[in-house]
């Protein structure tokens, strides 16, 4: 007999009290109260295949209220992805695939990590734009190879932050009719029935941004909820929220409703209780045959991807390049001409060695670069004339997702996540930019790029006190430092366009790591370079003027705009019989992973260090001890004009061999 | 012949577009764009006194829009504040009271520092609410020494930024009749017309916060604006959006309605176009006579205050300890007992000697210092039972602004940016919690606190890999780290109570920085200290275990969880001979500001150094320099007890030993 609906649900709720009560850690409420909206989607709308987890045009599912994890890793359980019940028994424990909030990269069908609330619905929202650009780059009359709905669950918490805002906002102008997002509407949040600090009129909110909005719906109702996804996906000009009204941690007699179920298991009582007034006779993590029948997935998944593979080989016979082209961005692969190109044009842009801002001299590598890439998907949080991250190939999207630049608008923060969804997505390589200030209003989304091991590429532009005017507000002092500080993130502060072309090509071929760019408004020199020296570029660090008249007795070592200075000081030092090397430093991150070897050849121990660069000193002190001098920024700066404030915080030629006969004379 | 209302008007275009001239940078187009909205409200509504900008009951201004800082420039200028015309003309330049952005503490009149968009909106928020929060407080039947207005100005980008919609959803939830907030609908933002990336229904949206919205105000009709703000005082139990259809760079033959007028001067030809077409025949910075008169505010500013100060006098004698106490607060003054009660309250808690999580060592310091303190706002975003930062005599805040507990919602930087605003607004001394990781969520308004020297109190609970279960997204690693590069920032981090205990009173009684305290989630054990170990708590940094059997040979640094590690890898390391000093350093911001000769008492040079931290191990070459070690995080956390990941990650006795080892023989 096949199982009902009830025990269908009740397997999620059952599962996912139990793996936090033996856990004695986690959340059980969410998973308990949506349990009958998963039954609607997972059981009945969504397209995916738990064979295959990565198959390309599988709907991309995303709980963005994370820290109900227990609701997904049920589901993929259930419904036959290779997450055995061990796992589900080893919730939130060292080396598990089920860590206390979903991780990509851990447990297959995970789509993107979530638990910084706001953050999955964004990494949707991106999804759902990869979707339809891709859409609109491959699909050909009679093929539509790419042609999928991403939905998102989320809470109220994801609906206070304020990325919500700028995500849902951007969906709605963008008209993203395959975004479907369910809020669950349980009215609790950690500190209580959310009446006091949450009294938005949700609906009406996501109507001011066009979006269909179902109101009503009861989460408990699957046959309700069932009607308001039919309804969502005939819709196809607008994403859709479903405001499912629901219970948290509904079953449990005495906890459901209230923010006791939230953070904490059950106990063993309540857990008793539940299962008793569920009619939930099977012990822990004891799942009967036929409700894993009733959820089982694999044989649908496998006619449903295998119909696709049949569109698939139709549109390779019509369109064999494209095809190609698909599986090449969809797989991740750059171009396999992609070596010569590079070299190439790096080679090119050496010889130009034109004296701009690093700002234009990214815009000249994009301009390089990009006519080989076209997963290449640019944009700026609203600064494009100022971040330069446009080239002469760049074209607006349209309507129909036709294009390859995005106006993010003043989004940093969504842009950044979107970025991150399109990367989870496959097939674009997006690259945004903001000024190096605002990257602050982005960084946790940073820190998610450099978790889940993806690779978009940020530039931050403006990135010192070397953007005058603006003054205090805009000038970067700790912004670049801290980004090196973000595990797996690679930080590029160039110093000219060789460098910056370096810095991109890295940056692309980085697979497992975001990279920032970090780029200046003034302009700067260009520095020649012999040919191992250009090669020396992308190990991060690298001798750029070797000492004269003798072993050097002296390392200055800078980045960016302090290269220019570094340059002009060692000529005053040696002409004063110091022998003083230069060292750029363009990517810490990089160097830092070079073998030892490399690492002493560079910097050899015993020969005196100063460091230059216009942000944090004592960044500086991992490179030059505490023996070596920095010059660095450790105040706030000045709204003038950027030659009067470099004068007045030390970064002339007389203050660093200043500090630096201090630092010889010991 | 008085001025009429187009000369008031033009008044503050012609020195706004002659001032960026000048300067050949800034942002002509929103000061001239906003002119008539301009002289509307600071013509008529605003009350202010140009003679005393400090006048405790003087309405709040804040310009969101912060790049059109001429705007406030001209007015401030205009209408009688110490800012003579020397500084328009030195606008942007090193040294002035203009800078590019309007800069708090430069020009007398400026509430806040604005530019990060969204940030403006939100400390008005925060304004506001401490206006009611005061009144609620103060105000007494027949005295209503607490009744102002706040007025806030912003464009676009400030309604595309996720926090404004944190803080306009709150704003609505509490009925912030005194707030008022004008859109500069002008349809442009630095891209290029917004059609293509902000369409949202903005009205729709504010009414779904439970705003009034006035929609459709042709903002350069003077009368219209005008009815719209006598409306907007009118609806006294909600916040008000007008929306005001403008045309940036208005008064421009050529470019004005374009983004040509958004961050660039205007060019020599144009300015003549302009004040051509505008009819404005002075010369540049000159102002004549009648425009002068039109705009001067001292008078009636004068009177104002005159009124308020018979008012506060009447008050005075009614009620005079709550005039005095309104007053010392408002003067950011501790209460006179403070050092007493400060000074017992650490001595209580000291001799409690209690094992407990700093998280809750800090909510028994809030029991023993809140008393004393009524201007202690606390809060948290909406995680009050995990921060602790709540304690037995809150009270959540109800309709009326009794209270004195906020639950702020999901939202971190909306709650950092509100606590900006009280802190600018005075008499409340705002602090707020939220996980250590999420303070990335609030970065940039951290380091707005910290740029205009204001001293709100951040509580950042869950420290580390000590969090356990949440795992990486919710572990913090770099974050303590770069909070501390943050200039002007107090990071504390405590090892038990009565580092807790002193951590707060440094954070309550510094008067020009804010403090981030950054607690465990995980028990801590208590450590025995004498007297004059208590007192150098507050010195940041400070020997808490002397070597013995001899000068010490050794010194392990530590913070806060890892206090306890450094203790007993001590009595390792002297039962194998080696003297070895423990140096707790709670917060090596304050440490640093100490003289060199203590420094140098506690971290003698010639002593190898091993510093211990759950977190980025690079910061701490600062300390141990290229020749010590760091037990520290430099990968992410995971999903498993605290207890396995300390494991895991070398947090043992064994591991600190072994590379204590290891640095002693060189």
């Amino acid at each position: 007999m096949a199982a009902t609906r009830s025990e269908l649900a009740n397997a999620i709720r059952a599962l996912s009290m139990d793996a936090v009560q033996k856990a004695n850690s986690g959340h059980p409420g969410a998973p308990m109260g949506m349990a009958e909206i998963a039954l609607a989607l997972w059981g009945g709308h969504l397209k995916h295949n738990p064979n295959n987890p990565q198959w390309a045009d599988r709907d991309r599912f995303v709980l963005s209220n994370g820290h109900g994890s227990m609701l997904i890793y049920s589901l993929l359980h259930l419904t036959g992805y290779d997450l055995p019940i061990s796992e589900l028994q080893n919730f939130r424990q060292l080396h598990s695939k089920t860590p206390g909030h979903p991780e990509y990269g851990y447990a297959p069908g995970v789509e993107t990590t979530t638990g910084p609330l706001g953050q999955g619905i964004t990494n949707a929202v991106g999804m759902a734009m990869a979707e339809k650009l891709l859409a609109a780059q491959f699909n050909r009359p009679g093929h539509t190879v790419v042609d999928h709905h991403t939905y998102v669950f989320m809470g109220d918490g994801c609906l206070m932050e304020g990325i919500s805002h700028e995500a849902c906002s951007l969906a709605g102008t963008w008209g993203l009719g395959k975004l479907i997002a369910f809020w669950d509407d349980n009215g609790i949040s950690i500190d209580g029935h959310v009446e006091g600090w949450f009294t938005d009129d949700t609906p009406k909110r996501f109507e001011s941004y066009g979006w269909q909005v179902i109101a009503g719906v009861d989460g408990h109702d699957v046959d309700a909820v069932n009607a308001a996804i039919v309804a969502a996906k005939a819709e196809t000009g607008k994403p859709t929220l479903i405001c499912c009204k629901t219970i948290i941690g509904k079953g449990s007699p005495n906890k459901a409703g209230t923010h006791d179920v939230h953070g904490a298991a059950l106990g063993a009582a309540e857990v008793e209780a539940t299962r008793a007034a569920l009619g939930w006779a099977h012990a822990p993590f004891e799942i009967p045959a036929d409700v894993y029948a009733g959820w089982d997935a694999k044989a649908k998944g496998a006619v449903a991807e295998s119909d696709w593979n049949s569109k698939f080989a139709a549109y390779r016979t019509a369109h064999p390049e494209l095809a190609a082209e698909f599986e090449r961005r969809m797989n991740g692969e750059l171009p396999s001409d992609w070596a010569a190109h590079k070299a190439a044009a790096i080679a090119k842009i050496n010889e130009a060695a034109q004296t701009v801002a690093t700002r234009k001299a990214s815009q000249i590598a994009l301009e390089a670069f990009s006519p080989k890439l076209p997963e290449f998907l640019a944009g700026s949080a609203d600064l494009t004339g100022s971040n330069l991250t446009n080239w002469s190939g760049s074209k607006w999207i349209d309507g129909e997702g036709n294009g390859n630049y995005i106006s993010y608008g003043v989004r940093e923060f969504g842009m950044a996540a979107i970025m991150n969804g399109m990367t989870l997505h496959g097939g674009l390589r997006p690259y945004g930019g903001t000024f190096l200030m605002f990257s602050e209003y982005a960084r946790n989304a940073l820190r998610m790029a450099s978790l889940m091991k993806i690779n978009p590429i940020f530039v931050f532009t403006h990135d010192s006190i070397g953007l005058g005017e603006d003054g205090p507000t805009h000038q970067a002092v700790e912004q670049t430092a801290t980004l090196r500080y973000i595990p797996n993130m690679d930080v590029w502060r160039p110093c000219d366009t060789t460098e910056t072309a370096v810095a991109w090509a890295h940056s692309i071929e980085e697979a497992k790591r975001p990279s920032s760019l970090v780029l200046s408004r003034q302009n700067l020199p260009f520095v020649s370079r012999d040919a191992g020296q250009i090669a020396d570029i992308a190990k991060g660090g690298y001798v750029l003027r070797e000492a004269t008249g003798g072993a050097a007795r002296l390392i200055l070592i800078a980045t960016g705009s302090e290269i220019e200075l570094a340059l002009k000081a060692r000529e005053q030092l040696e002409a004063e019989g110091t022998p003083t090397r230069v060292v750029s430093m363009p990517s810490t991150n990089v160097f830092d992973r070079q073998d030892a070897a490399y690492q002493a050849s560079v910097l050899p121990r015993g020969v005196a260090r100063v460091a230059i660069e216009a942000g944090t000193s004592d960044f500086w002190r991992k490179y030059v001890g505490l023996e070596g001098a920095v010059i660095g920024m450790d105040s706030f700066g000045e709204s003038a004009p950027a030659g009067a404030l470099f004068k007045l915080f030390g970064f002339t030629v007389d203050n660093v061999v200043a500090k630096a006969r201090a630092v010889l004379a010991g």
